[in-house]
Formats: C-alpha cells, structure tokens, sequence
C-alpha cells in the first residue's frame, strides 16, 4: 500500500511537515510512503499517484489558500483524470502551513477537501483533539483542527516544524495509513 | 449496516430528498436505511445513531447554511459524544436543498463537511458528473456538486424533487451504502 | 449612527468579547454602539436593526459553525427583511470564539460573510496584521483572523477574555463604526 | 474613479463575463472600468492596482477553486503590498464561471473574500434575488449566489455567456461601481 504525498514548500516549513507525515505512514506495518515534490514533477510521478491507495496534499497558505505553485499541480488534474474519476475512491486527505495558528488555514483544507471530492475520493480528517479538552494530549493539534493536519511555522528556523506539530503530523499520517489499508482490506 | 439518516425538513422538499436518499442506500444488499426526523429526536435515536455504519445529514440551506433546527441537533452533540471522539470512523456524507441551483448551498455541504471531521469521520461525497462532461448522465447531479448532494426544490409542489435530483440521490444513497460496507468489511 | 451587536453567548466568553467590540465602536466620534442578545429578543429590537448603520454578529463556534441559538437568529431574518433587501448596503462584520485558536472559527467567519452578502450588505474584516509579520503588533490578532474577528477563550475564568484579544476586539469594533460613518457620509 | 477588473480566463468565458461587469460599471457616471489580464501582467498595472477605487477579481472555477494562473497573481501580492496593507479600504468583489450551475464556485468565492479581507479591503456582493423569489427578476443570478458574481459557461460557444448572466454582470459592475463612488465621497 502507498501513501503519495504531493507537496510543495516555500521556505521549507511544509516540507519538513511533510517529512513527518511520511514518517507516521510509514510506522504502520503495510504502508509505504512516497514524498512527491510537485513543482519537480515527473512523468512517471502520475503512475505514482495512480497506484497509491491514498493521497495526501500538502502546500502552505498563501493569501489564504493553496499556494499558486500546489494550485497548478490540482489544475493539471482536471483532464481525463477528473472526468473518468481514475482517482475515485481512494483515501485523501491535506495539510497546511502558515506563520498564525489560525491563518485563514481552513479555508486551503476546504479547498483541498472540495478538490478530493471533485475527484470522487474519501476525505480523512485529523482524530485527535488537543487540550484543554483532551488533557493527555499536551500540545497535540494545538492549533484545533479537524478537517486536516495544520501547523504553525516555527520560530526555530533550524526546526522548522515545532516537536508537538511533528508528533501531530506523525499520528496523522499514521491515521491515513491505517485509513487507507482497512479501505482496501474491505475491497 | 444500517445507515442512519438524520434530517430536518422546513416545506417537505429535504424530507422527500431524504426518502430518496435512504432508497438508494436500502438498494445496497446488506444495507438498511433508517430516516430520523431530528425535530421529533427520540432518546432512543441516539442509540441508533451509536450503533450506525454511516450517517448521512441532510437539512436545507436557510440564509446560507445549516438550518437551525438542523444546527440544534448538531450542537447537541458537542459533549461526551464529541469530547471521546464516538463516533470516530464512521462514514459520514450530506445533502441539502435550496430554492436555487447554487444558492449557497455549498456553504451548507461545508458546514456538515467539518462538522463530519471534528467528529473524527470519514467523509464521502458524490461520484457523479452531470452533462455535459459526462453525456451519459443528462440531468444527473444537475446543480453539479462533489462533496455531497444538492437538490433544487422542484416548482412541481406535488413533487417536491424533481425526477432527476431524485435519480442523483438515489445513486448518492446507494454510494453511500457501499462505502460504510466495505470499510465495515475492512475492519 | 447607531452600531448593533446582535451575539449570543454559551458560557460567557462571546458576551465580554461584544463588550469590548461594544467599546471600541463607542470610542468613534458620532458612533453608539448597542447590545443586543438575540435569546432575549424583543420585537423593538428588529427596528433597532433596521435603523443601524452597521450590524456586527457574534456568536461561539460550536461544532465548526455559529452556534445553534444564533442561527436561529439568522433564520429569523428568512422572511420579507430578506426578500425586500431591507438591510442592503449595511455595513456588516463578524466575530466569534472557541476554545482552540484556529478552532474552525474561520467556518463561522465565512458563514456570517455569506449570511450578510445574502442580504447585501458591505462585509469588513479586521486590519490588524500580529506579529511576527508585524512586530509592533505583539499579542494582536495572535490568531490570525482576516475576514473578522476571533478570540481563544481564556484559561482565567474571571476574564474571560484575554487582554491582547480584548485590545483587538477594541479596534475591530472602531474600525466597523468608521466604516459605517464614512459609509453614511458618502451617501 | 477607477475600477480594476484583474483577471484570467481559460477558454475565453471569463474574458466575456469580465467584459459584461465593466460595462456595467463604466455605465456609472464619474466611473471607468480598466481591464487588466493577469496573464499578461505588465508592472505598470501595479500602479493602476495602486490607484484604483475597487478591485474586482474574475477568474473561472478549476477544481474547486480560483484557477491557478489566477492564484499566481494573487501570491504576487504577499510581500509589501500585503504586509503594508496598501490595498487597505479598497472596495473588493468577485466573479466567476464554470460548466455547473452550482460548480463549487462558491468555493472560489470565499476564497476571493478571504484573500481580500487579509488585504483588509471592503468586500461587496450582489444584490440581486432571482425568480422565483423576486419575480421581476426572472433569468436574472438564476445560479443563485450572493458573496459575488457567478456565471454558467453558455453552451452557444460564440456567446459564451448567455445574455440574462451579462444583464447580471452589468448590474452588478454598476452595483460595485456606486459603491467606490460612495466610499469614495465619504473619505
């Protein structure tokens, strides 16, 4: 099972981001994860995202949404792609960058959200929320997400991504994994 | 499997959609359909709804979203249900119907998407496109929706929907159905 | 040039944060600002509406939409108010609060936008970029809000409102009474 | 008082429609409408951006959202522009076009009024109930939106836009247009 996760990044935040979704997929026993740069994009990258089980998009905010760069790469799947629905059924899921917690980032997932649904794909959120209202989970989603992962760029530039953002980004990527065997299990 | 199917009708046009809808998903062999009215919400529905494979939420769009006897029921939710995420992982899905094609209608399909996810669910919208992309289905998801079902009331009173709506609900039921089963078979 | 916040309020912190967006409103030179919680709606209070130069909505976010009560405000205004336009090209905006600071407060935003573009009425957001985009704006806007204003409960119960929100809400509320003074002016 | 229409269009709709808007606003006394194709952008449009009294964005809806040669001009103003808020006050709008009546473009609407609120302008919308709520109105925004302009791609390929949706984009230029004038005199 492959989990395709399309990306791009601008000063490097969501690509580190994206390194710790792959890394979540792939600690589930089953799942392998395949980063995909999309502004470096291959032929062959498009038989990548057409075997994958479930695809995960990820860009930053730009002006409040998908950054124009991630924006392309969902335009160039409004071919045959989109109108013969070959990505239909699969698992989707999305995650977001910005410098503010809240950052009009909901309004990309949205985006990417409505995108998977045009290509008839199962959208998969975020499971876990953060506290105060869930105490055991000490920083985790401390943005309070639900459609999809959200992180805020770390001050720390050698960082990039906060420990409670990566460790967010782990379980969720571990979650779309586990998502995305048990749809195919029941094919 | 039973799909459960909470709605809220103001005129009758989301009731007559919702009877379609639960049509289709009861056309799924291994799959029942059950209509809760939410305004006539009985304790006892809740059980029903804990023990559903898929609920799908339907309500109309009123001044731009969610109506809100179809918000009370979604508030009612917020607590315990919420709090230990129980209805984690079920399949969820939406519809809504409006006086106009678009009339704001994804507004209301957005709101329910979200809602969906803070509750940790797994969103499934429509795989249908309409004419003239698809020739083949002439009159099918007219409004030309993704991420659930959209319905124009019909100016035929008697009718409430019109033949096609009803035929795109239907095929929406019956997606439904099949979803929750196969995940409920990949568990 | 009477400013109306209509808002309901859960547990108390959406009452504070109109209050101080009450404030910052009365601070501008020939702008009243007016409360009005909608579960305690009189019928004098519509005409208060309709005399308003601006109307400000407010309410928590529960479940990732305006809450339930509030809607039912919004429902209200369904009948001859909208059908008539009778509140076009007021000056409207929006504010809201949730426990978490993305907290799909920006599903409420949007919400709201749509509900007053529905009565085409003028939308304002806010104008306050936080640092660290600009460092002089420490604590302001820490969410991140654009197109209106949002508040993270506070942890100190007795405030309800921290004093960063409390000081943006201040020149929200003054930004909306400008906009709707220079709006009248240019009449 | 200057009215920039920025906009890109694929197979030719949005150019007709954006066409059809700044008729209406040229057709106000003391208004003259420019149209500035993205595609083509030259730096003096910067300055003619700069001066102008109200911005209308256009661009068609491409898999949910604004089209990304589009978003590559809206990227483009994330640096001072931005953090300076120079655009702050300006009166904004939207428009758009796809095959579906409903089409997700309210998607790319929000996504309009959102990227406008970060530059904290002054977001307008129509004010235009089609039949059969407001019979008078027959043919007139049949798709039913309110945040901006929405348009149906007409299925006469040498029209492109069929004429009740330009009697809709002339209104609603004439719509924006008073606007500016009216802000613009109560500076």
């Amino acid at each position: 099972m492959q989990i395709a996760i399309p990306y791009v990044s601008g000063s490097g935040h969501t690509r580190v981001l994206a390194r710790h979704v792959a890394d979540g997929a792939a600690s589930v026993a089953g799942a392998k994860a395949i980063l995909v740069d999309v502004e470096a994009l291959q032929p062959s990258d498009w038989d990548l995202l057409a075997g994958a089980g479930a695809i995960i998009f990820g860009c930053p905010t730009y002006m409040g949404s998908a950054a124009a760069r991630f924006k392309d790469f969902m335009d160039e799947t409004g071919g045959d792609l989109w109108t013969e629905l070959r990505w239909r059924d699969k698992i989707a899921a999305g995650f977001t960058v910005a410098t503010f917690p809240s950052g009009d980032k909901l309004s990309t997932l949205m985006q990417l959200s409505v995108f998977a649904a045009q290509h008839a794909m199962i959208w998969v959120g975020l499971d876990e929320i953060g506290a105060p209202v869930n105490k055991a989970n000490k920083g985790i989603n401390r943005d309070g997400s639900s459609l999809g992962l959200m992180a805020t760029s770390s001050r720390d530039k050698t960082l990039m991504i906060d420990k409670d953002d990566a460790e967010t980004a782990r379980r969720f990527g571990a979650r779309i994994a586990r998502a995305a065997l048990r749809w195919q299990a029941g094919a």
